[in-house]
């Protein structure tokens, strides 16, 4: 058998056939010979499913990469060359909790950030952190693709407290890219972002088409009513004014802190009794059809429902990564590592999102230097509650975690903090042993 | 004539007696023969109470300082060994509109942070570097001291965009200082307190009673009732665990911060109709009082109504300082001074708080390094807005002060700092002439 | 016409066929309409030569390439989309200088570093400010490509001084790759070295082969007798304990820091009346033989002699670098540029050697960080040396130009320092204008 | 028995009296119970004859010290406030050794820096650590104020590997300070010098006088003559030029950098078979004498020929250091500690010498930011130097040891380094456990 295992954790996610289409794409270049789908008991009805249309995509597509499925974390990441982490721990249900919460409270609820992200994260850290200790011991060499969000909080525990080699992965920049393009009417292949920031709280800071400056037009396209927007987040309109005293791309995401009122209140209101639901409720139902879609043994590629789900391109990013780092292509990738000093104001060990250039020893990040006050500050901000998170995950000491609420940018007061975070590991205490001593 | 001539600009305010008290008190070591007080013709009744009060505390001390008053600026600096700037351009009436027109977009209205602050800064700033323009001519030796907030951002306008030299002063150290005497029961003398920060944004990292940490019984005091406030500032209690969860001492300002959701809800109740009035209104009863007992000639020293006032130990805090410059004393002074590679994660030519060596060629501040996350991320996030602030104050660029509340932790969307800007803007159109083009 | 106009000054250069080479090589990705070479007119005869050959070796390629040559800069500038400097002020015999008055005083001659450089560099400075000055006026969107010795420094001048864009090229990095790539037989394109430093003071930290760290074998291949060497350097051997103490590959003139005195011995000896002569005096005798071959009607294309006179892969890595702009590649190149905290401990705006994605916009460096001390002291150390250099160069101040020398690292002590700088001044008083005053 | 405990290590050095002097003159403000000198058995007779002229100094002097001397360190540390480490492992005899073993490679020899300040580094960190576990254990609470030599690498090497509070000394800082003042015929305490910079290659970057800028004054009386040097640096003129252009106060030291050549010259001479001999030898003659005159009976002071030894202001260095500390002065010392961020451009984990606030809690830097290429290069390089010996020193690694010695700016070139670590390892073999294995 020659090629290389890749090992897929969370191997039940309904983006598993986006990952294997990007593998069958990419096969000339990247020579797979097994993708060891892996989940835990609660996940195995979702796993048999995505690994039998795993398999029917592989064999349509003429291919010999062996798809397995397993229960056991250990037998999956024994000789692995690479291991994508796109688990959810506690499921579309604990997203939804996280969804929930804070509203009562007055606070958004997201899944990657704000208390509901820091939920995410707590419950989160001690899982990847065993997944390290499996992975030094049983493929030390492998490269860890971190797709779990929040991503570059989960990713900056990783680099921090293991020694795995990681690089965390977010489809926002490349949605960002082709959405761009698309704006332009341009070649995705054309466009150059010089992206700056953290993940999820990622900028554009300046958009270049065929080495052009452009980023004006599409400050222009953007104020003109263009979305830019992704399944994930509510598609607001861009304030005109707001955007060319910013002079830079925001992400999607970044409408939590610039539009955090009027978010609000279209959470308050879908969370409502008549209310659609939040985001994760809808997503359920999305995920049952997809499910059932799956399912249906003619179905031998990805289907186009899937998009809706919101992992644009995802196959796009994480298999182009892999191949980039498999064939050493030293190619720019925008992704989540160390940032050594890239961006001046943050901690050389914490991890940004930026562009790297990625190659078989790993991602090395373009220079970025002094970021402009327009951004730096709602960066450091947030940095500084995602350390607090790390702290908080890593030793389920509930003074870095009140600490980090309260250093929240969405968090609008210390009291409120004490309130979510109370809340917060009570409902999601079966998922945090780190706080149960 | 020998002995050097101070020039108080904003004479007219009701601090003046006390800054009057401290050259009394340290006559014998800062030999003042003039102290010139100027304001404009809205504060000439003001400056005359004033002024003839002065005359009658140096009378009753038997000194020989000549307290002089005058409208002419250029001729109020000419020969000045030392500037005090202590003016409020607009008054209290425009700190009022400053406490009250945040509020409508729920909002809270503080004169030093948030959209007030921002409006008190932008007035502030043209005046500054008139001000600085004047001096570079008249008395370029002379040392700025600057009293006027938001201290610390005009004190970084100064000290970028002019050449004169300047320290900014602010009374919450002392205050702090002070408090925690009482509270531990121990001499002023024997508190050390380790503060970083910016102004208004301050902590004591750790507490030492004559080289002892005691920074957790202030916490502990602190926890059980002892309220560390200011006149200026609700006396809210602070929470105990988070203040534990925090480790270390917050100023009083912090409150607007860690307290949001209760301080506006305090001043929307004080702002409505049957409500107390904003604290500037509170403060312009005071002041009349004050002024009414200023007028009774037989009163001849500070009297203990000022206190009410707010400027608790300006009187130390000046004029110690200015002994300090003046004697070459390089003692320990907590003022606002360049950052210059103090605390880390900040820009070198930012204006920090910090713990400074003070003497005649100024303040240096005591080494710092990195901040802990519980108060760095903050910290920046401020620090990003007040440079945005002044980028906007000094060039009347409208996208940078919509970016400065954009990027202020207390307002809660691009959105809401859109409205804010535009009656921002509106109502102190007639103080804000870099913005009339 | 369509197509690019590249000025080249400094056409009479010996190097011209190189490039002109490069141009021919690349002619499908990158369209030249005009090559144009410009000299002085002490370089005309020279030029005129060259220029004969580069028609010949364009019509021998087919290609449609217009080569013109002229004394008048402002001319060869108009329209230019890019200017590559190789211009030698005081030609050959200056050089000769340079490497020959150092030895009086027991201190090793080269023309980039030392005493020697020193003189280069201020011959050099007036010369190119004075060019770009040319460039801001008439072409002001071409990209300068300075190859002119000492490179690094040159382009800190212009970059700090000037608004040109500017790249500096150096071929010791493509040298050590392909030198590397040989003593592996491996394929250029395979091998990645991690490049940090200087110019000519530039280390690779490590080196891959297709991912692999090939780092050890590449020492251990340097201490079993490769030379590792260029034309213009010394080919000594270098110690095998001292190699693997330093864990890194050195570039070949670090043999003037490491190997200071059996250089300096060497130099003696080749000095001396019965001695081969300096680098430059044994460079005229080549050049006047490649220029008698240059005239021979029948020769069309760049002569294997070219070789010998030290520029091996200079048209590589030029005419790559211009297509790498041109078409906007973003591919990896080893340049001059601005460091911007790519490289921890060295100022921000200096200029440094490393790994730069190049594209339109130009060279972004890729991360460095903390340098180990094995070399973190000797680049910063001469780091300082230029910044004095460059000082000196631009403001013509005796001051900075002796402390310039007094802290270089070949330079003994102030005393000779004094002595070398007063020799320095006097036999280049025809080229300092900066100084005379 | 109130009062502090004081554990000198070295105790019999010669300075001993000097130290005793100190804590006489200061006792009233510095209780000290008692003073055990502690040596080791090859001193144990100079610590006989230093700890009677102790208790005969403190008998004079009408107080109630004990003076205690012993062998045994471990139950010198018991209960120790203060711990003094004044020892010279190899003693004199090494020192000599250190000053003549680097001459035989055209090297100058001494014993703080170069290959002789490497030989004793290397003899010197195993023992510092050795005493730091005993400190840990016995009295982890005690502050250590480190005289040996080298004295900021040792400094370094203590804060980096051991948990012990400490503090470096040096009296190069208050030796320039005192001449400067009789320079200027000035009350020392109205003389500030900005130092800036590493234990003996410290700078005064300004020097001020009651707050004026005096800098050029010094620098025109260096040149009219003024010696400022110290008894263990030869005594040569500084160059006018060279300082006009340098625009600092070099430190004494600085000869052995900006004189170099002179130095070695002088030093070959007296290390001839006709020489005066080296400065180690000299001193065996001037201690012979010195402990001679130590024995007298009726000797119950410092001797003044105790000045000639070289540690002139050791007494006020030192013991107000001590009192500053116990006092909480918070008064300003310069003294080796930890960067922090105080000099750019230098690791934030290395020891500088600088201005600090001294109180209980430590010394703290006065921020100095930037430092001018003038001095940043060599200290930069110097330091990378110390951080290859420390860990050269720690690890007993030879690979370390000859990057250092290659490192330094005093070695003309990495074979002259190899040869010299040579000669080093094997002369010092007895004191180099850690090279042993
Ligand atoms: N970085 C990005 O751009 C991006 C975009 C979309 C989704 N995501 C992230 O990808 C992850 C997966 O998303 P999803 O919607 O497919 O989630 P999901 O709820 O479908 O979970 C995926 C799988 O993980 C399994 N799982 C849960 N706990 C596990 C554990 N301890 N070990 C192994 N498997 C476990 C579940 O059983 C499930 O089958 C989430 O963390 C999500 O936030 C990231
Ligand atoms: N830094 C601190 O710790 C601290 C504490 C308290 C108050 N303050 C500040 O001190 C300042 C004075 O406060 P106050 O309550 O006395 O204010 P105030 O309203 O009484 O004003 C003081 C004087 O300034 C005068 N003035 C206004 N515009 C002027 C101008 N352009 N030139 C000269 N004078 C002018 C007014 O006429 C008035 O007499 C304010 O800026 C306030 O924020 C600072
Ligand atoms: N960066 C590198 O890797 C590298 C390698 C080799 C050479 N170089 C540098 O390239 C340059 C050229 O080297 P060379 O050996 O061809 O030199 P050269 O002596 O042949 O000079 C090249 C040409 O420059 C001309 N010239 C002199 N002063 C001029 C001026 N003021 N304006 C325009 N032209 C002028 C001369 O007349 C000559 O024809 C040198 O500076 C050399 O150090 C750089
Ligand atoms: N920092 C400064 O400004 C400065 C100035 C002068 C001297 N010094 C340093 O002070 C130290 C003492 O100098 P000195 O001339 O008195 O030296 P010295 O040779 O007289 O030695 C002092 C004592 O240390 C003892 N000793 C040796 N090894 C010891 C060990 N392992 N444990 C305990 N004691 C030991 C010796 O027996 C001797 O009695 C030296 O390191 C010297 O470099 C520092």
């Amino acid at each position: 058998m020659s090629g290389i295992k890749v090992a897929v954790i969370g191997g039940g996610s309904s983006y598993t056939p986006e990952l294997i289409d990007g593998f069958i794409k990419r096969a000339a270049e990247l020579p797979a010979a097994e993708i060891c789908l892996v989940d835990i008991p609660a996940g195995e009805e979702k796993l048999r499913i995505v690994s039998q249309l795993a398999r029917r995509m592989v064999a349509a597509a003429g291919l010999n990469i062996r798809v397995t499925a397993t229960l056991d974390r250990r037998q999956a990441l024994q000789g692995a060359g690479f291991v994508v982490t796109q688990l959810r721990v506690g499921g579309l249900a604990a997203r939804a909790q996280d969804e929930r919460f804070p509203l009562k409270y007055g606070v958004l609820g997201q899944e990657t950030t704000g208390p509901g992200g820091l939920a995410k994260a707590l419950r989160t850290i001690p899982v990847m952190l065993d997944i390290c200790r499996d992975i030094s011991e049983l493929c030390p060499e492998a490269w860890l693709i971190n797709f779990t969000n929040p991503a570059g909080l989960i990713t900056e525990t990783v680099l921090e407290y293991t020694r795995v080699k990681c690089i965390g992965l977010c489809n926002v920049p490349i949605h960002l890219k082709m959405t761009i393009a698309k704006l332009l009417d341009a070649d995705a292949g054309d466009i150059f972002i010089d992206f700056a920031g953290l993940n999820h709280l990622v900028w554009g800071r300046k958009v270049w088409c065929k080495g052009q400056d452009v980023t004006d037009a599409v400050l222009a396209k953007l104020q003109d009513g263009a979305a830019l927007s992704m399944k994930n987040v509510p598609d607001l309109k861009w304030d005109k004014d707001f955007l060319n005293s910013l002079g830079m791309v925001p992400c999607p995401y970044h409408r939590y802190y610039y539009m955090t009122d009027t978010i609000l209140a279209e959470e308050l209101a879908a969370a409502a009794p008549d209310g659609a639901g939040t985001r994760a409720e809808i997503v359920q139902e999305v995920e049952k059809r997809l499910f059932d879609r799956y399912q249906e043994p003619e179905l031998t590629h990805k289907p186009a429902e899937l998009e809706k789900r919101g992992g644009a391109y995802y196959s796009d990013a994480a298999v182009s990564l892999i191949s980039a780092i498999y064939n050493d292509k030293r190619e720019i990738h925008t992704v989540n590592t160390v940032n050594n000093g890239t961006i001046a104001g943050l901690p050389a060990d914490c991890v940004i999102e930026a562009n790297c250039v990625v190659g078989r020893t790993g991602a090395r990040p373009l220079t970025i230097g002094e970021l402009p006050p327009e951004i730096a500050g709602l960066i450091q901000h947030v940095k500084a509650y995602e350390r607090l998170a790390i702290e908080a995950g890593v030793s389920g000491s509930r003074h870095k975690a009140l600490q980090a609420l309260a250093n929240h940018p969405l968090v609008p007061s210390a009291g409120v903090a004490k309130l979510l975070l109370d809340e917060l590991l009570t409902i999601n205490a079966e998922y945090l042993p780190q706080f149960a001593l």
